[in-house]
């Protein structure tokens, strides 16, 4: 894994600042002949752009993809399929200079690896990037047709009845607040022998793409935490004949190696930390300075992680169909 | 990160099965003129060898650890270190066949990744393994002496009074059962500045590194799921002059970077998979069979996972070290 | 190394097809606050770009560069580098279809590899994808000002001697043929300690860089093949106080890391493949069918090989600068 | 590519210094169910190993391998082969200390790069490292059964009538000196397809192998540098229906990609550095002495590098199958 790409055979490397021109996602290693055109990788980017409800942040970004290289005929070609999205909603005032580190932010870690940064709009740590997550997500799907996903928010502010969640949303954004929220991704009919015995385990592998993903602070297979505080006899997962299981507590891997059962990702959002609400802080010279967010900020990142979840899963499933198919035939 | 490879700059690749003749690992890319000898490696695999105490497995491994490269007159030379360890106390007619898939196991995955796998103690699956992890652990330790950790369990069995431990852990190997257990490293003195923005963010190098432990469910970083459910003003970690901070919410790593705080993370284990209630499984033939457990196990795998959990940390952070300092000088 | 990117720690990813809309690189791990802009790229670029002299294409590729991320101010942030060059001249009414495999190209391959290509002017196995080295190249000389390069041309059709130069590619152009070449490139002020001890080494990672440029076929260091046909005790570059050297057969790098010497690099270029002479070959059906290129073409391609050689050297050498800090400080 | 480790999807990760303990590697992601057995990796380092006639070092090594993971019945287990040889005939004392820096020798760069090194033997950098080369190429070969060798010497001291190398050999041994040599492998029945088109080129990962070997310093791909003196016309390789050439000038490779005739390697090594003639030389506090062999050494080690040039050109085959297979099934 190298510091912009993912993946071993199917990887995706990602570029851009959520406040220069434009972003970008290079997917190498793609199988060739599937059906690929713009539609069906703008289709996912929608699902995740910001302005589609009163929850997520009013920002315009059209986010409308080009795909630039590895496509012939509407098919792809094997080779590098690069995609951009031009940023058209620059308004980089909203982030005045000098200003203090936003807590819970990268800016005062930049600030110390790099020695500088471009500190409009968090630049490359913008959650502006995760849209070519999305990008590189709706390419690995085509080369697992055969595995389906149903992803959604499972719980915001620690409450998992939806019906509460439009109050709570409202609440906490008229207060200047925000809210977590738990995402959970279940991939079904992935067949039984995806994954890798020890350092690229399925489940190794699922967790570094989603607790990579802007905002997350925790991870879970299948029962997850719950697995730490059951007995291991109500634990196990019994086997019938047919190779059909009681229950899946094990979230459709063991050993790091796929069972065939639905695998179970459950993805910790934290509260988004731009907030109206003051936060003590300093700025690059030391000072002490009030952190408050002006710009326009979702109150709940989980919401628009969805698919970006669903996406980092995908790429994690398709890289290793191709890996076992590399290994095994 | 390749199969059985681990890292970018300092590299840990480890093979061998649990009742072959031997384990081993190379860690490569260790910086030259560090002090190592056999002795310091074994200290800490003597933290997790089992057999130490009535909650462990009563085996005997004396897990006896031989250096064979990289080393000059007490110093690392830069070239790669292998270690081994020789495979003692092989009973593998504790591990009969044909055998049910034990559930929890990778039994299962194996035969339907490869066509074939050695069934004898799980194999290149089984926890043994981790005695490797433990040995580079040490050897990476050694490239970070800046850093501190306290790594020790927090929970069993849903229970995080330490007082009450002993007698539920009787009371489940009593039962021919297991439990969980939930284990938390804290790794102090990380200057700020470790990691990587996108896709080698040191959380999700550490997410990887602890969900690639045997039984291992669920990974946290800081508040990790309860950061989920919580308001965005409250999970602020504020600053002040002087680069401190009122509160480590966000684990000491923010937008994939560390930020001088104690970096903590938090590992769910599930219950050992191996115990003597009856299972219902089926065997590679697909007859429905109990799967039993008649060998040595240990009750709670989270005990030795301790000192795993802390290697691996360790391992992360030493390679970002090579990593900021390969990048940013 | 990925099937599309070059290097450990900057890395270089390329992407884009010669007659689709856009080329472009991506420049991975390069260090923070190096002053950059993209006059600085244009200017290799334009060293390579043809129509510039009678010898080389008359195509008219402006090959203008974008940078479209990792910069702020000036100076590069530590984030990746896009760069994009847009295709204008895309005549790809001189590929036409069905058209015979090109002898020499990778028509015939990627065919059986992909099962269906690009046919349009090479589609992604065009030397046009060498612009995107020379612009990755640009990027990696910044890395290593200590470093000067000296590269040029040394052999056309044979001859050493540039007088006969411009006689000979006359002639083979008007006869419809093409020459070869060799490109020697001279790195001096490398430093010693650069490179690695066994699968790294300095040697094979040039090797690796050079023999992956379209139409190269032989890679030698210092006296190469010459070597072969030596004595060790004339071979033998002797050593003197001060760490100055006799003779420099070695090319400045023994044992795979770097010796003080220049750095000395000889890349043969074959004959371009492309030629008004008809060569007898089969098309995709397997009719036979001879090819004859009508479409614009250098008579020797290593003219313009040159500043891609020597991006390849600036690339090698800045990712063993940052792997030498890395793991030695 | 890592630093001890080679391949992609077959790594090759070797360890071990030439007077140390022992030396191994470890060839992660084999495919499963290969018939593989010591006696078969035997074979192949017995064609290596020294002793075997009056014109490579009397050393006595017996090179004895043991394989210590990855097995179970005697097929491979698609999880890491762990190879070990013991060094029995460790006669350090013919590497005195303090000692001049060995020109040709990796000794001065060593002590330049990490400030410290083995100096018995070479340590990493002897020749000794490349009996594992032939270790990872005995199975790297079952990967790859379709695929024959052929593999020759086919100059020794610029003569290419091997009626005349044994006098050659004969008169630079007495003379206290040594002779360079060039090794050809061909490699028969190579399916048409594998390599890939940019920066994982076969002629690139061919020539990173080969130029990686200790002492070589030139590599060429069919007619490699004879190519850059012919003329495209001549150089061109015809094909006719069936798919059949005329010539082979391009060694089987062509855009990176195999074309399915031999694929042919010529590999330049130089004359052995260690030899009986004084050679000017300065030792590690910069005083001048000379340097003066007196240990057991090859008079042309291009003799022992057959099997080793042998051994890396099936890794490159064996890997590229797999990726190949990964990528387009």
């Amino acid at each position: 894994m190298s510091i912009n790409s993912f993946g071993h055979l199917l990887r995706l490397t990602t570029w851009g600042e959520s406040h220069g021109p434009a972003i970008g996602a290079v997917v190498d290693g793609c199988p060739p002949g599937l059906a690929l055109d713009e539609a069906h990788v703008q289709r996912f980017l929608d699902l995740r752009r910001p302005g589609t409800s009163r929850h997520v942040s009013p920002r315009q970004e059209p986010d409308r993809v080009r795909i630039l290289s590895g496509l012939y005929r509407g098919q792809t070609t094997g080779t590098p399929i690069a995609m951009m999205i031009e940023n058209v909603d620059q308004r980089s005032a909203d982030y005045p200079e000098p200003a203090p580190y936003r807590p819970g932010h990268a800016d005062y870690g930049y600030d110390r690896k790099y020695g500088l940064r471009d500190p409009r709009g968090g630049g490359r740590a913008s959650a502006r990037e995760t849209a070519m997550r999305v990008a590189g997500g709706a390419v690995a799907r085509l080369v697992i047709p055969e595995v389906s996903f149903q992803t959604r928010l499972v719980e915001i502010g620690g409450v998992d009845d939806s019906a509460q969640w439009d109050s709570l949303l409202d609440e906490a954004r008229n207060a200047g607040d925000s809210l977590g929220g738990v995402v959970e991704c279940t991939a079904s009919n992935v067949p039984p022998g995806w994954g890798a015995p020890v350092y690229a385990k399925l489940d190794s592998e699922l967790a570094a793409a989603c607790m990579g993903i802007n905002a997350v602070k925790g991870v879970e297979i299948g029962d997850g935490f719950a697995a730490a505080r059951n007995r291991g006899s109500r634990n196990a997962d019994a086997m019938r004949s047919g190779a059909s299981f009681d229950s899946n507590h094990a979230g459709g891997i063991a050993g790091g190696i796929s069972t065939g059962q639905p695998i179970v990702v459950r993805v910790a959002f934290k509260p988004t930390s731009s907030i109206g609400v003051p936060v003590p802080s300093i700025d690059a010279a030391g000072n002490e300075v009030d952190a408050v967010t002006k710009g326009r900020h979702d109150p709940c990142v989980a919401i628009r992680g969805v698919p970006v979840v669903e996406a980092m899963v995908a790429l994690v499933l398709a890289d290793h169909k191709l890996l076992h198919r590399g290994q095994c035939g």
